[in-house]
């Protein structure tokens, strides 16, 4: 079995809550670091990554692009032509790996959610996906596990902090120079960027 | 199996970065129910809690009780004398669940970590806690990654946010609110906390 692994991603300005510690070049590397991080995760529990772009971007990877930056519309899009097992995962969960992965595929319910921080929604794999929709912003976990009950479908919620932890904010950058091991930790060490305690919690700081 | 579970708990005064939602006896109140669904979850795991209080504390659980507030003096002094394997979970993470707490104790490494956000370290199972010692505070995760290398002892890294979700600020109550199901989250709903979406971000506000 290797179902597609749908990956949104923007290649464009992305991750603009670090521009105060990126620049908008920085940024669009270390956001196309992570998707390499999180395809590496996939392609190692043998799924087939596709990628999901707001704009024609260079790589070869197999790709759809879309107009609109309406997530749900472009994947609910895809989703009533997918004739397999399908996941979708977010490009930007560079803690992602294989065992993770392998345990959403894995699982014996019609459906698994792996929840974010915050109420998101990380990943989903669904067996039948003509079946689901999507709705993310929000608390779209809620509201993805309403939809599958909805549809009668059984939910797994995959409890992995790897799948979990999204990075968003500066203070994310924290977990991923503890737990990282791919190209985006990589990336923000050749920036300068080190684990820094203050006042009993750890952050990040900048060093050259 | 029935290895005990060390849960350190501070009765008084605890949760004081959620002075600013909560009044002294209500943070004292939602640590006892926090507590509650950290041991029912270890005891459903087969478990035997230990109560490692900072003050004799009115409970019919086994506890040790400590004068002084050294948390790795504290546990470093009982581990030499644990005969068997042995788990030590933090009082503060209600959405710990039995399948979590036995992914922990069935590990087939030495010990298993579950890191707790910002390089913290939520629970440690030791097959065998006279080779181990506790360095709690800081990034205290690699701090112990750190021990069992030096020590010989294989690590299992176990990849929960249920466990990596420990409750210390106003925007963590959103979590439990979303994935709780026991009694601190029922505590929380009856001071009149729910779920409010902010700029796309979830967090909570109290409604009376």
């Amino acid at each position: 079995m290797c179902p597609p692994a749908l990956i949104p991603f923007r290649p464009r300005n992305p991750k603009t809550r670090l521009s105060a510690l990126l620049s908008l070049e920085e940024r669009e590397q270390f956001a196309r670091a992570m998707l390499e991080d999180v395809k590496a995760a996939v392609k190692d529990a043998m799924c087939s990554p596709v990628l999901v772009c707001t704009e024609l971007f260079d790589s070869d990877d197999v790709q759809v692009t879309v107009t609109d930056t309406d997530l749900n519309g472009t994947l609910n899009g895809i989703l009533p032509d997918s004739i397999g097992p399908t996941l979708i995962i977010m490009a930007d969960l560079p803690l992602a790996d294989t065992a993770a992965v392998r345990r959403m595929i894995s699982t014996e319910k019609d459906v698994a959610i792996a929840p974010g921080r915050g109420g998101g929604t990380n990943a989903i794999f669904m067996k039948e996906p003509r079946r689901f929709h999507v709705d993310y912003y929000g608390t779209s976990f809620l509201k993805h596990m309403k939809i599958a009950q909805e549809a009668g479908l059984s939910v797994d919620v995959v409890d992995s902090f790897r799948l979990h932890t999204d990075i968003d904010e500066p203070w994310d950058l924290a977990e991923l120079l503890i737990h990282g091991t791919g190209k985006s930790r990589a990336f923000l060490e050749s920036l300068g960027f080190i684990l820094s305690a203050e006042k009993g919690r750890v952050g990040v700081e900048r060093v050259r």
